[in-house]
């Protein structure tokens, strides 16, 4: 027999550990053993790695409890692999590839986003040129890639895991939020800022708040379409005109049509090159609080969005066990360099299909919101996102409680001793 | 038959519907007609008035589902009644009593914070003055006060309703945080800052996050001691030398030794004449970020925790529905001028009864968190406040979710036309 080993990079989602124990589903009858790396890639480089055969085999309803343990039960890492074409220098991806045979692994999985994906990418471009190296028929490792983000801007896959749970915790959070601020007979506002640094997914989802009394939020602007302050002080004016409550949803990454962001930014960016934000709400607050001198806060989601696990969608959870599932069937087929995808067939009734794409393909462009899931004015979105995103939050999970808190599976392997 | 009158002001909670849904389901077959004012005492003196007995025939479930509907059913206000024993010149009592006898209305009940219970305590007083001037023997109007505060912070009451649903929310989102802080082996600091202007009691409440894998909050700051940000970042320095995500539970409100907000005030002040406050998360995140230099970011958690339903605490809900019931007892007693009370006879099991107190006792004083729940360093909580916050965040509500959200009961009357 094979073993098998998995790590999950990037940033956390409620969904991530449900593609993890789809793996470990459909893996504990074909690996022997399959082990997790600690923190990533850097846990692979590192030899840091876990047994989670063990684990499936010692910890009662380990599957169930991990589907329903929010963040990274592995770890994550931002570390960015070299091009496996160019040169080896780091001696890295030898190192890790002389590890992989030393536990005899023939399959690795990786979880992530687009960043992840690229490692993937590289994971399996590194295996190809090994195999054509020795000549061999074979290749020494398969590379699977299970996609995740909170952002749902990966390409070639429908919507991403950990999305839908955001969307849940966006759109309920709106919802409770609606409710508390109709209580006071006076005019005013709430920024609500959702993550979404490039796509505006997650604060498109914030319409799903909407039922026959609740109309928030009533302004809902995205990173796709650029920013007028001027126009946004206009729209809430007209509004307080019939309406005493209004709630504006927007996205961290709005920017005007100049391209800059509407933010106080530090300009300064991650590893990645990514530019770092905050407060697109803030800068919200106090222009529109200036101009016209109403009862105005803002309140940033923040992490919570991404890791509220006892808001997460049934849909979303299932939905990424599912793809890992379906990435132990692609490692059968060989399906090196793949990502486990998934592909809507109908809206209504809600149906989809799991498929594959190549992972480099998910993990440089980004899927931004379509200009016809917005209105014209930029600033609500139209009947056809609420279509794409309501089958999305479906469904409530059967989390446990322990003592009056969520119990989640112990990451005590996280920490150092 | 008589009627009654329900009114709520304050702020909003989770649990305050709650109330209203236990005066409605004890007094259903004691009142022909049970009204609400709607927006507090201002629904009151100008005749905002909606009939909750209707809604109760006419819809079904609503009691349970009024339980389990955030914020304010029937809207808030922030209104302060003149001095009932001084003089009348507005004649806002007058029309009020005027107002509640051409209803019928005999007994009113108040629900809200310490705000409303000075309005609760002074409605009562101007009953007494009217059937004294009258020389009649009873009185036109019993005045009964409920509470409810997230703030914990009224006097003679055990704790008050919307606390625990709020330290359930504060407890469930600081240890899904702590798993989504956890992910990265590098040090970083997160500061998370929690709802309390005087009182620290769901700042104190984060401790209950802890369990045998997370010991996170590893600080927590509560206004009820001076702050100093140099042993905070000496702290944090030293908890680094071991750990690599620290967290730090820090309430709006904390003061340095001289008094003065750790935090971007703007020193404007409400119409009660609170401080209006905003950034003391932000004031740690800036001042540990600059000592240290390490990845740090600020979450405020701000408005969702207290309008959190899908969280709430089954025992805050069943209390506070209690409280409402033990309050038409007291009318019927004509305990004029009393505030439905809570009283805790043993920690474990946790054991509690009903019982009363003058609502003025309620309206001004603050009751802090005790020194001896604050360990010496000022730091952290005792396990004495762990014994007295846990049994309070008990328990989860059935809420019945509607196409993937939340089915609270629709607020239209509490919008214009």
């Amino acid at each position: 027999m094979k073993n098998a080993l998995i790590f999950q990079s990037g940033g956390p989602t409620a969904a991530i550990n449900a593609s993890l124990a789809g793996v470990l589903d459909a893996g504990r009858d074909k690996y022997d053993i399959i082990y997790g790396a600690i923190n990533g890639v850097v846990g692979l480089k590192e030899k840091n790695v876990i047994d989670l055969t063990a684990k499936l085999k010692s910890e009662d309803g380990f599957i169930n409890r991990l589907c329903l343990t929010p963040a990274m039960y592995l770890g994550s890492c931002r570390f960015k692999l070299p091009d496996p074409a160019v040169s080896d220098t780091a001696g890295i991806f030898t190192g890790i590839f002389e590890y992989l045979e030393e536990l005899n692994v023939k399959d690795l999985y990786v979880i992530g986003g687009n960043d992840s994906m690229d490692s993937a990418a590289k994971l399996a471009e590194y295996s190809e040129i090994l195999k054509n190296a020795a000549g061999a028929d074979t290749l020494p490792v398969t590379v699977i890639g299970i996609p995740k983000t909170i952002d749902n801007d990966l390409v070639n896959i429908d919507h991403t895991p950990g999305f839908g749970s955001a969307a849940k915790y966006v759109a309920s959070s709106m919802l409770e939020m609606a409710y508390d601020t109709s209580i006071y007979p006076v005019k005013s506002v709430t920024v609500v800022e959702i993550m979404g640094r490039d796509a505006g997914w997650l604060t498109a989802a914030s319409a799903l708040a909407r039922n026959s009394c609740i109309h928030a939020p009533q302004l809902i602007y995205l990173p796709e379409v650029p920013f007028s302050m001027d126009e946004c002080i206009e729209s809430v004016r007209k509004l307080h005109e019939t309406t005493n409550s209004v709630m504006i949803a927007v996205s961290e990454g709005i920017r005007d049509k100049d391209g800059n962001y509407i933010a106080a930014s530090d300009n300064t960016t991650d590893k990645f090159g990514h530019q770092q934000l905050s407060g697109a709400g803030k800068a919200l607050e106090y222009a529109i609080g200036d101009a016209l001198g109403v009862k105005i806060r803002s309140v940033e989601l923040n992490i919570p969005q991404r890791c509220g696990m006892h808001l997460a969608s049934l849909t979303d959870i299932e939905e990424s066990a599912g793809l890992g599932r379906h990435a132990v069937e692609m490692a059968e087929k060989g399906l090196n360099g793949q990502m486990s995808s998934i592909r809507r067939i109908s809206d209504d009734p809600y149906q989809t299909e799991y498929t594959e794409c190549p992972s480099s393909s998910a993990a440089n462009d980004v899927r931004s919101v379509p200009r016809d899931f917005i209105n014209e004015s930029g600033n609500d979105v139209t009947e056809k996102a609420v279509k794409y995103l309501r089958p999305l939050i479906q469904g409530e999970v059967n989390l446990t409680y322990n003592n009056g808190l969520p119990d989640f599976l112990s990451i005590k392997h996280l920490f150092k001793s």
